[in-house]
């Protein structure tokens, strides 16, 4: 884009290096070992394998080939919505960074041009990527496009058939798109043997989309979400957005955002997180879900799969289980079963908190934001919305900074919308019933450490997952992977708490710990201060 | 939009203060008199009276309140094409500008915004609108939402049908939409009784739209294109793109747009003009029709009614008639019938010129510019693609610098893509029978000069149409409407050319003519020179 002020950022920003405890490992679900680089890039392009393993490069350039095809929709609007704070009676002042000028509708195009550009230079000729609503789906689409790579996708069965459009624009790049669950994959094939005309789940279609890229050596698989290079790809968003309030002079007080993966939440918070500590202000990091899917304020901070064939990693993420199946609601992007391990942990840490919503009040947002503001949201968009005004009401009279990201456009969702003007949309519930099933399948993680002896010292315990096993030159952690120990800034006392309810073998800890001598020094004076008082 | 460079101009731009020559007066199809302005308040706000009848204010001051609306999506963004330049193997810098990013995804609601905003204001408590492909509805409903009136869209029945996303879009922003040919006018009454399934055109919504808001005073009748206005709200278009264009050190070689009205070709090249004299870097405004609509290659410049009921007044400009039916081409904003007057005029003087493309080859160039810049364009701008991409092949060896209007996105024309991957979509033709048919049932436009004599000097005819008619305090033309002359700065050869013609009856030359006492001197040596070199 011509003639922006804010220049679009030329690095993406690693949170990982910046987060004070560390997410889980992955554990590869045949050994039941840390996952290797190697096995990833099987999967993935080298350079994303090391993106994603990568935990402590702050800043990563942004390829010019990345650079230039940015350009194409970066940097994306910042919009006041003055329409709706007036509608709202409120004094906050409300922006939304819109994602949506994308080509393709959504925030998803950040890291489809990426990973296509990756997997072209490896030397891959086509990928295979799952969709649930079609936006990721239409990302990796264009992106291969761009770069001269076939693309398959598997589309979410449902989406397949109620968003005939989604489906005709990646054909337009040039895609191949199944319905999922397919004839083209075991997965696809035991799916459909249960249930012929099965509306599927992204769990399924990302089984689909990895069996067919790992029966094909030339081929990458390309998700959308969930994953830390993912992540990593969508901070242009926050970025962008602090320069942009930067010019104006203002700093958030509130950032909101879905979690379907959580790959938007990603981009537009961890930006902020050194402004976590803000004295006098803190700053308030809001993931919106659905209450059908809710994975971080009902399901568990545990390891599980991210697909419902378990051929992906386990990874340690907020999940309602793998085997969850999502009612039909009209935000196929929110439907996913897990959530980024990055964005779990944050979540988990404290660093933010997670709030849900249901199908009509979600609409009920969206059309006022609609007729104030004239753009129609995406229903998954259309969360932070509803959050957002909750939010502006609540600090009526203060004159708080609150920012949503507007993800995508609706113009794909207006048959749901047309059902919730004629006052026929269903609202949506937790099925707690589905929920507490699929958490009596989570996996069993094996333990890494040795178990702690009945009626030991809780410390002992504490120490031995956290220090016991740590890797050394000739002891690697994990069964011979390289696994990369880095520092912890902190050692949070609900790491602490973990570690000690872990003793009697209900938690599983990240084995990556303290490593320099000072901080492994005072992680342990600390963790056995605070141990002792538990035990008390 | 927070963080732009370049501001959203602050004024827009009345081409008519600058074109060399001006279009004729509105004529009353009632009277077949001129048009007063008393007549034009009956539908319109005040305010919309005056911009479309002033011919010398050159720039009107956007009021605050549409000013916050344009930043909703203003500035619009400027993009270079490099992945399509590469596919042509082009030395030519192709721009796009794109207005596909305004919340209802189009460049209509530039205007949707400011005549809400001056109906509003003007005490109207309610819009009626036609609208083709849905852009305009969408845009004039967005606006009624955002000041609080009711809005009431007629809505052509093949698009109704085929695009109920359209529909829904205009209804979440709580308008009514008819299909029309409708049971709520006389207009629709008849042509439903000649087809009740008529799949209608924007001529007859146009009649019905008019009819509907002459029978409520408190209604005003709004329209997305054509008037004179409209094409003044598009102005901002055109001044953001010079600023665009001038924040990196280009200027304009070629200008390209589609005309279905004729707004956006307006918008984009009006602010312009003032370059059309480069020396050595003659600007190339090209105006983009389609080959099944071929108002400018094949129809005729002359004074015709902008609607199929006759309601409206006549214009002069270029038309297949108002009752040529167009075909059923998937670009159902360039079906109308007729062109902007001013457009017309500025084309008619051989300040731009116009091309024609058949569906099949807008769809190939959309097609291939989906793949190499991820855009879906609306059929309507891939006409201008097209256009676009013929030029950039033409000149391959010569760095032009090309800029294109992308009116806007084609999300809601997948079905028409699909057609057209599936190489099930049939090419267009210039329905040349249907055209002299329509263009034989013209209006009879009243002459207002004395009739030459036969035989006569062909000079004494041009100074009679141009001069003998002028209005004076005692003797107004137009029988006693309040006629604005101003001087023309050029009379051009083209002028007297056709007012020679005239002299043989064919032709009508619009009675608004030299003033002031040098220019009419002027005028009267050019015009007598060429007319007699003519003559010779």
């Amino acid at each position: 884009m011509i003639g922006s002020a804010v220049p679009i950022p030329r690095h993406w920003y690693n949170a990982a290096a910046d987060l004070p405890e560390l997410y889980g490992p992955y554990i590869d679900p045949a050994t039941g070992r840390e996952l290797t680089a190697d096995s990833l890039t099987e999967l993935f392009a080298p350079e994303l394998v090391e993106q994603e393993l990568d935990r402590s490069t702050r800043l990563r350039p942004i390829p010019d080939e990345v650079m230039e095809r940015y350009a194409l929709w970066r940097p994306t609007p910042l919009i006041r919505a003055t329409g709706l704070e007036r509608a709202l009676g409120t004094k906050c002042k409300i922006f939304y960074k819109y994602e949506g000028v994308s080509p393709i509708g959504s925030h998803k195009a950040n890291s489809g041009v990426a990973q296509a550009h990756y997997s072209k230079r490896a030397g891959r000729t086509k990928v295979y990527a799952e969709t649930g609503a079609g936006q990721w789906g239409s990302a990796i689409s264009m992106g291969s496009s761009f770069v001269g790579l076939d693309a398959e996708v598997f589309m979410v069965g449902g989406s397949y058939d109620a968003k005939p459009s989604r489906r005709i624009l990646m054909e337009t790049f040039g895609s191949t798109v199944h319905r999922s669950p397919s004839p083209h994959t075991a997965v696809g094939r035991a799916a459909r043997a249960a249930d012929e005309n099965a509306q599927g789940s992204l769990g399924l279609a990302i089984g689909e989309a990895v069996e067919a890229a790992r029966a094909d050596p030339a081929a990458a698989y390309a998700l959308g979400s969930a994953f830390n290079f993912v992540c990593l790809h969508q901070t242009v968003i926050g970025q962008e957005l602090r320069a942009q309030l930067d010019s104006v002079g203002l700093k958030p007080d509130a950032l909101i955002s879905c979690i379907g993966g959580g790959s938007s939440f990603a981009g537009l918070v961890f930006p902020f997180l050194d402004q976590l500590d803000r004295k006098g202000a803190p700053l308030d990091l809001v993931a919106v879900e659905s209450n059908a899917v809710p994975k971080v304020t009902q399901g568990k901070f545990t390891f599980d799969h991210g697909d419902s064939a378990k051929l992906t990693p386990l990874v340690e993420m907020y999940t309602l289980g793998h085997e969850f199946a999502a009612p039909g609601i009209h935000s196929g992007g929110l439907r996913y079963h897990g959530l980024s391990g990055q964005v779990s942990k944050a979540l988990n840490l404290g660093m933010g908190r997670a709030v849900a919503y249901s199908q009509l009040e979600i609409f009920k947002a969206a059309s006022l934001f609609a007729r104030t503001e004239g753009l129609i949201p995406a229903p998954e968009a259309a969360h932070s919305v509803a959050a957002t005004i909750e939010i502006a009401r609540q600090h009526r009279d203060e004159e708080k900074v609150l920012v949503f990201c507007l993800t995508g456009h609706g113009f794909f969702d207006l048959s749901a919308y047309q059902r919730y003007n004629l006052g026929q949309m269903e609202d949506s519930d937790s099925p707690s019933e589905a929920i507490a099933r699929s958490l009596g399948e989570l996996p069993k993680v094996p333990h890494r450490g040795a178990p702690a002896p009945a009626g030991a010292d809780p410390f002992d315990a504490w120490e031995r997952w956290h220090f016991g096993n740590r890797a050394t030159p000739d002891r690697p952690v994990g069964g011979g992977g390289a696994t990369d120990l880095r520092e912890y800034r902190v050692v949070s006392e609900r790491l602490v708490r973990e570690a000690c309810r872990n003793a009697s073998g209900d938690l599983f800890v990240a084995a990556n710990a303290v490593i320099t001598p000072a901080a492994e020094s005072e992680a342990r004076d600390r963790g056995r201060a605070i141990v002792r008082d538990i035990a008390r």
